[in-house]
């Protein structure tokens, strides 16, 4: 079913409809907005096998994985529930007015979160359900308050008119202002362009490529009013592996790595697309482990022919550079819209020199980089540039010996990893999902986990206000009961 | 004693020297850092009576107030050390693993908020203390663990020069790396170009005028690597004043508000500039009142020549617009760099349809809105562009029955006041100094009170890190004892 692009008329409608529904979903309480966040995961749920049949045709996904973003995504609208019905997110914090402090009185003066304004979220591709139409993005703007427009992701239209209606259906059970939540399809890039532009936009949810994100980020820098634009770009999360620990782990390493690599075709954010080590025998009799999980996968379809096809000419070019190898790959030929896993491996001084190896190759791809010791590792590892996740395989004691590497990471990602693989991004309070630019456009906001919510919220302070024209968080006798500063201490009393 | 402009070599040296002291001082736990921002304030106040002589002789300011405003910067860095040396500012967040859960083992995982890397901070000519060279900005950047690197303020270069020579005593004292503070001078904006721009630089502090803050903010737009720039920048602190409750206070609410206007001659970010209230009898009572009090103010001497200038320029602007009309001002002619206080009034009509009459004046100056009736007051609100502050003079049973205006004035500023006036900002944790574009270039940071540290931080999560690996604040133990989100639940056992 070919969907039509919003016009311009249509962007100017939906944000004017938006703008009036966050004049009154502003002050919904966490318990209303809870419930609608509720409904909306109740109304998913109800889609039933229609929906993961759509999704599943759309995509190329299998079941297994639609069925479990699915509960992804029902999870975070509960999750995010939960967060707001409990309330202590909000960051109150209260300081008693000192009325004979001297030489001036102290004010009273109150603050706390409250949302921003309309949202802009653009689908992703690689998620049709837990990143796009009721995804991460949109269950924290709509639980800080804010209201959400999405742009649907072209490749999976109908799923997100499936999800759409699921919310609009929970958008009556409600009683939530129509403009809460509203859809529009656009193929253009300048559909997506007059969404960030338009002047009743205050923020843009993104997850997709560099290129993608980085315009958006351009088009509202160059606003007359800029917005936050939250945009999950571009990570090639390297994993390394340290010499000692490998040699005793060498085909159990191999065994973790490759399906991280692999699952869904390599089409996660998380996926590691680089495995750094130090050349020695160990390491090359890892190389044959990878190359021997890596030829047991067969090709598989890809998310659309776009992202197959780019992947194909990513792979051919990166290969194409001097002294890289292929090292592995399936016999099977792929068909179209597919891609084949296959890993490479070049040398560090190759690596160090040229800038198209440091490239993130979207799918079941990884570079292996060969260091010719400990020190080249180092310079390696400190010419990457910033990532989501990185990873160390290495046991205790040989961590212990490189504190000086745990000391570089830390200033390249938004998570480190010790002996795990940085796919499988647990959605929950402690989880850090963004990095330095050019990993996001903001390292110090996360679109996973409870914290998302903070994206879309700024600090109100209220100075000498009357107990009754205080939001209920902020009024003296907390009738909430949630966690506030109060002179200084923390306290839900 | 004239200072000679940093050259590109010495900015790229300092930065270089900046990146070096940020490899250790990140790592410094908040007790060392504590220290060091107390020793500061001790070497601070060591300077005694030179440090207020010369800040006298270089902004024309009072011996009062330059010695409320070092007691206010000292205060500033203490409270800062007392943040950190507690630690539950790092908003540690730990979620265990669950190893027996299915489909999938959740791995241990747990975050807090590390700091971005090497801070440059322009110093502020309204503050020659608080924000500049050891202001707030400097404070806060230094307890998240980032060294500084200061331009200097040209008008008061050698006040800067003095605090500057305190930091590095205290540095000396502490034994902390040199580079964490580096003082630089530049009176060309190549200087603070270059500062913005250079690859190793991870944030920006500023305070000033909307075109110097814009200009910083749009450099770093076009870096490879963006970066967050806290601009806070324009803002004219409309006071809104409701007729039932001014019909009972004329002369009293004059007698606050004047002050509020013409303290150290205007020179406050947030300096009431816009007076509103419906035209009657009261209202015109109250303006001829606060004429009265205008006219006892004498001409006081600005920050600088330019200041003073640039304040007669806009003053006369103003006069100049169609339907405006002077109020009142003192007998008394300003002599060279003085500014003489002065109000006017306008028409609701004029303000609506005139953006020049929005404008900032920088000094004590402000112009009273005249609205027919309460809905065209509600007309000049809802038309207002985005403030530091917002201020409602009326009494409770008034502003309950204007609710609606309670709304709108929620979107339009970071800190609301009832009854009160804006300048006199507490240094305390609900003080939200900030506010929507163009007021700060980010409002959803403050660069007063304890908040101002999260300019300077992002969070790090780690997956399943060996607990002698992880940093102290997230150890299993809690050996800090900070309060800490552990499998969703807050404690600090």
């Amino acid at each position: 079913m070919p969907f039509i692009d919003a016009t311009l008329a249509e962007i100017d409608a939906a944000l004017k409809e938006a703008q009036t529904a966050f004049l009154s979903v502003k002050n919904f309480s966490g318990k209303q907005k809870g419930r609608f966040l509720r409904s909306i995961a109740d109304e998913i749920d109800a889609l039933g096998q229609t929906l993961v049949a759509k999704a599943m045709e759309e995509t190329a996904l299998p079941e297994i994985r639609i069925v479990s973003e699915r509960a992804r995504t029902t999870g975070h609208l509960r999750m995010f529930a939960n967060l707001i019905e409990e309330g202590s997110w909000l960051e109150a914090r209260i300081d008693t007015a000192i009325p004979d402090r001297v030489p001036a009185p102290k004010p009273d003066l109150r603050k706390m979160l409250i949302p921003i304004g309309p949202v802009v979220v653009f689908g992703a591709s690689n998620f049709p359900l837990a990143y796009s139409t009721a995804g991460g993005d949109t269950a924290s703007a709509l639980a800080a308050g804010c209201p959400v427009i999405i742009k649907a992701h072209p490749a999976h239209a109908e799923t997100s008119e499936l999800v759409a209606g699921a919310i609009q259906r929970a958008i009556k059970k409600c009683e939530m202002p129509k403009g809460t939540f509203q859809h529009l399809h656009g193929t253009a890039f300048d559909v997506g362009k007059a969404l960030v532009q338009h002047p009743l936009t205050k923020a843009v949810g993104f997850t997709g490529s560099f290129a993608g994100g980085k315009a958006l980020f351009d088009i509202s820098n160059q606003r007359r009013e800029p917005i936050p634009v939250f945009a999950e770009m571009s990570s090639i999360n390297p994993v390394i592996v340290l010499p000692e620990t490998l040699g005793l782990n060498v085909a159990e390493t191999a065994k973790k790595l490759v399906p991280s690599i692999t699952l869904n075709v390599g089409q996660f954010c998380t996926d590691p697309g680089l495995i750094i080590g130090v050349e020695n025998e160990d390491f090359e009799k890892f190389i044959k482990a990878l190359a021997e999980e890596i030829e047991k996968i067969p090709p598989g379809t890809m998310l659309h022919q776009g992202i197959a096809d780019n992947y194909e000419k990513k792979v051919k070019q990166t290969l194409a550079q001097d002294a890289v190898h292929q090292e592995g790959q399936s016999d099977i030929e792929p068909t179209q819209a597919q891609g084949k896993a296959l890993i490479a491996s070049t040398t560090a001084q190759e690596f160090l020199k040229n800038p198209v190896l440091a490239e993130e190759v979207f799918g079941p791809f990884s570079l292996i980089v060969k260091c010719k010791d400990i020190a080249e590792l180092y310079s390696v590892v400190n010419h990457l540039r910033d990532q989501l996740t990185t990873t160390v395989i290495a046991d205790v004691s040989e961590l212990l010996r490189h504190s000086g590497l745990m000391n570089i990471i830390r200033e390249k990602a938004g998570r480190l990893i010790i002996n795990g693989v940085p796919t499988g991004v647990e959605v929950c309070p402690p989880m850090q999902h963004g990095g330095p630019f050019p990993a996001t456009t903001d390292s110090r906001f996360t679109s996973v986990g409870t914290d998302a919510i903070k994206r879309f919220v700024r600090p109100l302070a209220f100075q000498n206000f009357p107990d009754s024209l205080l939001p209920d968080e902020l009024k003296q006798s907390n009738p909430l009961g949630i966690w506030r500063l109060t002179n200084s201490q923390w306290a839900r009393t």
